[in-house]
């Protein structure tokens, strides 16, 4: 039976109830949204006990659905103030699914003590976690794995996370066993930090349970099979070459974020695109077409290695590749990909700290380009420094702290690795998304939906689709490469089918998702969000981006519009 | 004539504007409010050329109106991010209305070079600033009246100013010719440092003129010395003790800020209140009843000194020393002195940086009651290290970087020396003015209005009234220890009746202030501000307060009504 698990630090009492009707057909960020809008007060202080971290695999999560394995984590966010769902790869969803658990919602605060939750068919405990609270995210694992063996998961929080910076993760451990998977936006790992949870051991040995009861098994499996096949095929490229494969796109048409987002093109990109990474990974004998978590067949993670061969990281993706290499000027991959070590192990997000570098860089406090400043800053945000602190609070902080009115940021996030003057669409979605400046909630690449990216026509609608196809996909369990389009739809419209064993139409699906975004919507109008927060920073709509010239011109009056779904 | 004198520092121009007919019955922050809001766009970044910085001297000041010399300034503030008024005594309002100068409206950015404004009967002109740029206001003041005579007014900033902080100030200097005096609140001085603009000197010399004209002068000056004569009485402890006076009130009833706003009374209190205080300045050879601008008949600033006589500060003010004092458990009366000239000299509003130190406090950056640790602090603020910028944003940035939950701020701008916990009407004008947590908007001691101070009944009502009377004693340059009243209202409009001829009532009175505050609520609205900024943080309603285990209980629902005047 699947069932929820509600662990309180206030009391470390460990309750386990059964999934409500009304939450069978929700997962991963509709399960991890709809809790935090039924439970949590939107003026909550994020790092208070008041805010609950949620846990959810996603509703085809367990089965054999391609690429199905992605885990959301939910909460009020320290990052952006409104309601946060942040997925990641690994094992986690997986091992959540085999034990029959729908979510793991994490209330109040320990008031002295830290702790661990540890999880397996044989119940859930909490067990002390003092010796290994100031560790970072590669030594707890590796000494949570020597306690408790190789095979489990291990969920954990680095220094970022248990200093409570607003830009700290929550990593999970990979096939490997490394915790290199993180879900890096919104700064969850400070929440979980605030509540005094250092990691969570998720031990699925012997577990055999299923979360989706399937009616049409055989049917279900024919379709899934048919759809992992086509995905083979359609994402090789992906799976060659890794996120990195972007690079290219992006700068050739002039969105590729550079020298903190004032210009679209890079003169070293060709030292950091999909190319150059293969062939390095090649060179060293690292791995490219590396699955990040069981089940994926688009396998578009890595491991990167020194020359001899010695682990630097793995899942060396475009968005760390790009916020902290071309827009701070540095186009040495193996000083990228250190960069990425270092985040992964104190529990960064790669996105906000590189848009915070380049912040900080714009702001005279190091040049652009100076990589050993980079990597004498990082470590400085996770060992806590006053300067450290500074930017583990992410680019907005920074900003106001240094006096830098370019901040890339919408909600108090950092945007991503599109510039939102050539990637119109991908602004939209940065600009209303309740996630903050987000791209994996809705990136509208050249082409995408037939419309031009570099006009402002057409690209609201095309937004306001691709957002609420990802929010279905998020709460799929579903990797965004699986095509957050209406095709994809009608396939996750087909698996429901066969599960449930009555018809389910894709315009169900999509409802779905619009009700999820409904909610996330309204939670973050309590938290006192209103269409003023819903627009890019000034510099995109008045400073014309070189080389294309172009600026952000979808009107506000057309933003405000994007969810008026009636 | 009197006249706005416009400059640009982009393009260095100095344009003589008459003054509009709409704008004859406006001076101080009704003059700044509503340049600021017919002019400035509410979206503009503060510290951008699209901001204009407001001086404006009252509607009376430049007559014998008693304590009307006051000077407003204005901007869209970068410590709040809405509109903003700021006002300051010593002599510059009073020249100004010698000069026959209605406002300055400083608009622009300087590109490259620094600059000064010189302002005399004989022109106007720009001065080159690169030599004074990096001093000090003391150094500043000294090096302008070496140069300009010591009978000019100086207004300036200082370092903190200079590197665009939002705590930066704007110093005026008083009839002793220091600088002494500040726009504190709101971080002005940030925005007259991104112009380019480091000091104003106005040189009355030969002027003769006048901004307002006396129909019935006899008439006016009757009604100016009677209000005069009354003021002197009813003021009595104000000029002998200073507004210290008040430590033993709010001391008693448990509303004064100590240990970062979580106790009401202090320990301490007797060392730093106003007996102290003048007992202090008796025996070290300072001065009480010191008037802080030309024509103050209730003289309650005073001057500082060391024991050997040798001077340390001017105008050692309540708010001073329980931000600094008691709020960081400091009862050193001379210390307590000595960081309000560091602050005066970097020109740091006194109040911010001492909230904000005592969140760094509550942080565990430093140790509550470390005044050695504090001057250095304050130090740092103004030398403009890595710690002090974060300081020198003010509280909420502090509060953010040490991830302290209570943060004592409103709209981004510290809150005053009252606990709205105990003073309740205080808390509803901190709530609810445009200014952001601002006292001198709206300060209700015990019994004003016949209000209980500590019961939520009536508070409302109370606050929009005496933030109605503000606006108008803002409007006129009065100080406000005038008297915020009805009666004080009714003895304006005696005067503006004389002075024009024609009746004005104190209803005609009250009008021009609640249409003051309704440009400055469309501002902030427009700005992106909502009911959810018109809040209390959450512990003023969670948290009682020793030792009267009071909350802030005005309701949400309550405070939204405030300004629906029909």
């Amino acid at each position: 039976m699947a069932k929820i698990i509600r662990v309180n630090l206030n009391d470390l009492s460990i309750k386990t109830e059964p999934v409500p009707e009304r939450y069978t057909m929700l997962g991963g960020r509709g399960l991890t949204s709809t809790i935090i809008y039924n439970e949590v007060n939107p003026t909550t202080h994020p790092l208070s006990e008041g805010n609950k971290l949620v846990f959810a695999p996603g509703v085809l999560t367990g089965t054999i659905a391609p690429s199905s394995g992605r885990l959301s984590v939910g909460a009020k966010s320290p990052l952006t103030g409104g309601i946060k769902e942040s997925n990641v790869g690994g094992t986690a969803a997986r091992k959540m699914a085999n034990l029959g658990i729908k979510a793991i919602v994490v209330e109040g605060k320990a008031k002295n003590n830290k702790f661990i939750l540890k999880i397996s068919s044989e119940g859930f405990e909490f067990l002390p976690a003092e010796e290994i609270w100031g560790l970072g995210n590669y030594l707890t694992a590796e000494q949570l794995q020597q306690r408790f063996g190789n095979k489990v998961c291990i969920l954990s929080i680095g220094q970022a996370g248990t200093n409570q910076m607003a830009t700290a993760t929550i990593a999970a451990t990979d096939m490997e066993g490394r915790p290199c998977r993180h879900a890096g936006r919104g700064g969850l790992g400070a929440v979980m930090g605030s509540k005094g949870l250092k990691a969570i051991i998720i031990d699925d040995n012997q577990a055999k349970e299923t979360l989706l009861d399937l009616k049409d098994k055989d049917g279900f499996n024919t379709v899934a099979r048919d759809w992992s096949k086509s995905l083979v095929e359609l994402r090789k490229a992906l799976t060659a070459y890794g996120t990195a494969i972007t690079v290219n796109v992006t700068n050739a048409i002039g969105g590729l974020p550079t020298r903190n987002f004032s210009r679209g093109n890079y003169e070293g990109a060709d030292k950091i695109n999909g190319t150059a990474l293969a062939e390095r990974i090649k060179v060293n004998g690292g791995k490219t077409g590396h699955a990040c978590s069981p089940g994926c067949v688009i396998r578009c993670s890595n491991i990167y290695v020194e020359p001899d061969g010695a682990y630097v990281t793995s899942g060396l993706e475009y968005e760390t590749i790009c916020l902290l290499g071309s827009n701070c000027e540095i186009d040495d991959l193996d000083a990228i990909a250190r960069f990425d070590y270092l985040c992964d192990d104190f529990g960064l997000d790669t996105m906000e700290i590189g848009a915070a570098i380049a912040v900080a860089m714009e702001g005279a406090v190091l040049e652009f380009g100076d990589s050993a400043k980079v990597d004498a800053l990082i470590r400085e945000i996770g060992n806590a420094t006053v300067l450290g602190r500074i930017l583990g609070q992410g680019a907005v902080v920074t900003g106001r702290v240094f006096n830098v009115e370019r901040v890339p940021a919408v909600k108090g996030q950092s945007v991503a690795s599109y510039d939102p003057r050539v990637f119109k669409g991908t602004g939209v979605s940065y600009a209303t998304t309740p996630m903050g400046g987000d791209h994996s909630v809705g990136n509208l690449l050249p082409g995408r939906f037939g419309v031009d990216h570099t006009k402002a026509e057409g690209q609201v609608e095309a937004s306001r689709l691709i957002q609420l196809c990802s929010t279905v996909q998020d709460t799929m369990g579903l990797c965004n490469f699986t095509g957050c389009d209406l095709p994809s739809m009608e396939i996750i419209a087909q698996l429901l089918s066969k599960a449930k064993g009555t018809e389910v139409k894709s315009a169900d699906v999509m409802k779905i998702g619009q009700e999820i975004l409904l909610k996330e919507l309204k939670f973050n109008q309590l938290a006192g969000f209103t269409s003023m927060d819903d627009k890019l920073p000034a510099f995109f709509k008045t400073e014309k981006l070189a080389p294309t010239n172009l600026v952000f011109d979808v009107s506000d009056e057309e933003l405000e519009k994007i969810f008026n779904f009636s």
